[in-house]
């Protein structure tokens, strides 16, 4: 398996402000090839500190990634140190600067002189394109790395190592990384026989997936299984290497798969509000939610689904007692005589929420998310969720006890959840048993 | 300034699934005492990764801070990695382990074997408490790296090198970090005479920022400023240091406050929800809101202030036509001649909720957030945001060509800041000025 370093350049990097994100959009995409990284290292804007870290990590990796550094402006050092550090002299590509100054006069500017310099190409460096703005990636061919072959062990064929290096912003990274850098490490050998499946699952912990899944793989060679667990989510990915590859995945995936059941929402690309959208959408369903203690985040969610406009009906949030008998309809008696986070209360969101928009989901919730306004009878994390559909209303009731962001996190993915539950059911058992939803759910893998 | 760097160890981190977040933690914690990091390394739970990064880091660095890999299991090796490598030997703190097996016990369990090695400390070792659990941090002195002294230049005193090695969560992680590492490191002398001023500005670029502060610290010594700009907002960051740093941050401090005028919202622990919903507490008022494109991500923002519900009364989120004329009273007349993305919708909407919720403001949205839906006439990125008040209702228009959520963000990030300059400007005139919020506006430093 090749191994991988990556570099991220760039001060504010280490200010703390801005999250560095782009290994979190590497790193699963190099898995799913096979190509493991090994250490990120990020570094300022610094000519010394960029050329101490990339020759290390060169005589360490297979594989070196480095971000950031290729723009027009004085912080820009990484094309200039790299090519220093391998010995390469830059020349200017013509048909590089023609495509930076017509991008610029596309947009009606005049392109600045500075721009020049992202035209600078170091010899022997293949290019690759930027559709989304002026620098365009480099990518170096750096020779063999001498490997320690153990005595009477299989020679292994020297890898040449390549080195790369992307522009900083995330919307010029990324398409230049699936459709230039994912080609070329196909073509130099660095896509091992290697097979990925992955699945997200939602609603359990992580000790309970593992127990499904380790009895599986227990004992199977050329076979690794990983979990991130995050609050409410685990996702769990399965590798095989070797010539097997694809049939161990193809056999111990369906294994897991089966296993796991119904926690699966979807694979490493799905979040689980686009599961459901796309599910009401394909089931020509509509929904409105009533949230109390979770502020709209339930509804923020779904509308982060492009196309949620046609299936989304309407959210209220309503925080106030008075609001949730204005637009829901909560009845004042049942507000008094049960309290805003009681069962009666969540039923009438729901309900109301759902006879009033005219949607045939309605989805309320209510409950206490901290860090005040906890009771000795209803402490700090409860939280009452329903779905109310045309056959009937569920209702959960958990305590969560978490901070404020992570309860109304783990809150709407309970809510998410059960609807994409009972659209599942919906689709499974078509239209009679839907009644009984809660008792089949029961009988459901798990 | 002493250099530091940190080490973030944790295989998890290199999977891409969890963000990096310790670095955005302890970055401005540690400029706002005059320790700039200079890089930060990433390795899984692999002992001879570690042991490499730690003493490549400690031959560089006078700071070393080195995060995760101290709890009970297999996967933990830090401890290990760093007392070998210190030729430190281990001996069981039998004070450690008894407060370990008494937090185990005061929450009904009993201690496993396996957290026993949670109280081994390295010999020289300081223990800084785990307030937050179990596994305790360590601190170690490792003595002055060897300086290469220039001819003829001041001998600078050699600085005393520090390890210190924290639990991955961050729930103990920060706590040890302000509690016990933060006195340490001014007891070791690595808190220098630097002072830090930083402010949060919201609804400008970067060059207009940095315009308006560069005049002022232009040619002064001893001073550095720093800019960190995301979608919509700014930070700017003044350092100064030696024997005038204090006076040197106060005066300028005040030049670039005064300079960046009402675009500053607040320093750096606030969000701008943080200081609307305070100031809104504070000045008694009220506030209700109807989302179309933000879809609830402005409730959202603003639920997540604890104690919103004092100020909150209610949220609708209304894609549809028919949402907006039923739960908000927008009229089909207005919809039908001007659509539903229009300046009088938008009055409407902001009018409609603030009387239906008998707030003291309404706050309503409309806008066409792609990545469809956009006309030749109103193109995807168009948005209306209205802000209505006892005094009247201001609209502003704006196009946002972003991706989805940037552009739901940036629109709540508009909308928080036409409510917060209002509130502004009512602390500022009282009352009766108030009507001519918009030209007022203009007269403001900007």
């Amino acid at each position: 398996m090749p191994t991988c370093e990556i570099i991220t350049t760039g001060t504010e990097l280490l200010l703390g402000a801005i999250v560095n994100a782009h290994p979190n959009y590497l790193a699963p995409k190099l898995l799913a090839l096979g190509i493991r990284i090994n250490r990120v290292v990020t570094v300022g804007d610094d000519r010394p500190a960029i050329e101490a870290a990339v020759s290390e990590a060169i005589n360490r990796a297979d594989l070196v990634i480095i971000t950031g550094g290729l723009g027009p402006t004085s912080d820009d050092h990484t094309r200039d140190v790299v090519a220093e550090l391998l010995g390469r002299k830059l020349r200017q590509d013509d048909a590089i600067l023609r495509k930076i100054h017509e991008r610029f006069r596309a947009r009606g500017f005049e392109p600045p002189a500075a721009v020049a310099v992202q035209a600078q190409v170091p010899e022997g460096a293949l290019v690759l394109p930027n559709d989304h703005g002026t620098a365009p990636g480099l990518a170096f061919d750096v020779g063999a790395k001498t490997r320690a072959v153990r005595l009477g062990g299989p020679v292994e064929p020297a890898m040449q190592r390549l080195l790369v290096l992307l522009p900083g912003p995330p919307r010029e990274l990324k398409p230049m990384f699936e459709n230039h850098v994912v080609p070329l490490l196909r073509e130099r050998g660095f896509v091992t026989a290697v097979e990925c499946r992955a699945w997200r699952t939602v609603g359990t912990g992580e000790s309970v997936v593992a127990e499904r899944v380790e009895p599986i793989i227990a004992g199977q060679p050329d076979v690794e299984i990983g979990y991130c667990a995050r609050p409410n989510e685990v996702d769990v990915r399965l590798m095989t290497h070797g010539p097997r590859a694809r049939q161990l995945a193809d056999e111990l995936g369906a294994r897991i798969r089966e296993k796991l059941g119904d926690i699966v929402f979807g694979s490493m690309d799905d979040r689980l509000e686009d599961v459901v959208v796309r599910e009401l959408i394909r089931q020509k369903k509509t929904l409105a939610t009533a949230e109390s203690c979770t502020g709209g985040l339930l509804a923020n969610r779904i509308t982060d689904v492009s196309g949620s406009s046609e299936t989304f009906l309407q959210g209220v949030v309503c925080y106030s007692d008075d609001a949730k008998q204005q637009i829901v309809g909560v009845k004042s008696d049942t507000l008094a005589a049960h309290g805003a986070v009681s069962e009666p209360v969540v039923r009438e969101l729901a309900e109301g929420i759902r006879a009033r928009a005219g949607s045939d989901f309605g989805i309320g919730i209510t409950g206490i998310a901290g860090p005040t306004g906890g009771t000795p009878g209803k402490p700090v994390g409860l939280v009452f969720i329903a779905l109310a559909g045309p056959r009937g209303t569920e209702v959960q009731r958990a305590v969560y006890e978490l901070d404020r962001e992570t309860f109304k996190f783990v809150v709407t993915q309970t809510a998410l959840d059960m609807l994409r539950l009972l659209l599942r059911l919906r689709s499974l058992v078509q239209p009679r048993l839907e009644a009984s939803v809660f008792q089949m759910r029961q009988r459901l893998p798990h």
